[in-house]
């Protein structure tokens, strides 16, 4: 048996604005580092002897694994991060805030833009959030905008080519990441239904620990502060 | 041409109250957290694109490393750890207060162990800085003390397998590590003699930034803090 730990990170600048964030590279907010060092705690409390970090490329969720990592006295754990556990891609919708673009696009457009499946917001063209020519993303054919049916076509090759085999050799992993990439994973591990995965919700600072079988299926899953727990969805039978 | 910057640790509180530390996992004070941070403005500031972070596996370091990066908005930079870039193992002495030391065994002998090249001081035998059972040293034989001579010859194979491919590959790299473990790089690079080592002081919070060549021999080497830098050794000609 394996354990993985799925962290999403802390509140950032603009969730507190309430803007469409993606992959603009926001940071986390004070409270956000203080969710981040509380889920240190919480991992360390686990009693699970974690192996490795993996994260995004992006800051807010890198200084939440590491302000996590540091809490729960892990700091020395290998670190691996790759563009593939980046937050959903929101196109044209990055960077304006949300009552504004329903207001703009009516209640049910933008509902169907953050929750449906497979229906990615209109693309970013060009423009100060366009990160085509940043360093970071050398070599990366970077998204103009993700639908989490995108999101989790570009996270499931780097599930399948390096963390799923980090699990197959019994390592015990923590993933700090965003609310979209982590639901793709869920959605993955636990065969959630297209129609449904978009209720699933995962919380900031209280990290879901999953118990993977040997053929990485889930045992069991629980979120570490059980009192703000969400629901879980139920594995298929 | 590649570049390397050699990052030593901020103060930590083991440096604060004077004791010998070696491969004793004590923390940044918050000075040497703001080392840390002006650091990394200072790296940021030199231009230089970075591609990569080596660190130790020691707290102190990693958390220089990390609080570096993020103010050079380098946070998503890939890091690589290796204890063999840890600080040099102080054997018996790892604990004991230096000037204590000094009173007990004389200010000959303490001379000896800290400056002279190849004598380490006495082992290490079992106690609460015994490391041997960590499980962060999982396949590691931890060394029971090092002189400066025994910390080279365990860092230059991770410098030959790991650190050189990555430069001659054109990647410019930061590492965040220690006195002594820098120092044996400083050696290696710019062939000090065994005899002069001793006197190649490595300040905190000021990072050497080295030009190398296509053969990694030393173009040129400079303290990015201009107004605090120690003397370089001498390339041979």
């Amino acid at each position: 048996m394996t354990f993985i730990a799925l962290l999403r990170h802390g509140q950032s600048q603009w969730n507190l604005e309430n803007r469409f964030t993606g992959w603009v590279d926001v940071d986390l907010t004070p409270e956000g580092e203080a969710q981040a060092r509380r889920s240190g705690v919480l991992l360390a409390d686990s009693g699970v002897p974690f192996d490795k970090l993996y994260t995004s490329v992006q800051t807010r969720a890198i200084r939440t694994g590491n302000l996590a990592l540091d809490a729960a006295k892990l700091a020395w754990l290998p670190v691996e991060r790759s563009w593939r556990l980046n937050e959903r891609h929101y196109g044209a919708l990055t960077g304006l805030n949300k009552a504004e673009t329903a207001a703009k696009h009516g209640d049910a457009q933008v509902t169907v833009w953050r929750r449906s499946y497979d229906v990615p917001p209109p693309p970013l063209d060009g423009g100060e959030f366009d990160l085509s020519n940043d360093r970071r993303y050398a070599g990366v054919d970077v998204p103009k905008t993700e639908s989490l049916k995108l999101t989790l076509e570009r996270v499931l090759p780097y599930w399948d080519e390096r963390i799923a085999p980090d699990l197959s050799a019994g390592k015990n992993l923590i993933i700090a990441a965003h609310g979209n990439s982590l639901r793709a994973i869920m959605k993955h591990l636990f065969g959630v239904a297209d129609d449904q995965i978009v209720h699933v919700e995962m919380p900031t600072g209280n990290p879901l620990l999953i118990e993977l079988d040997a053929s990485l299926k889930p045992k069991s899953a629980r979120y570490l502060d059980a009192s703000r727990a969400e629901t879980l969805p139920a594995s298929p039978a």
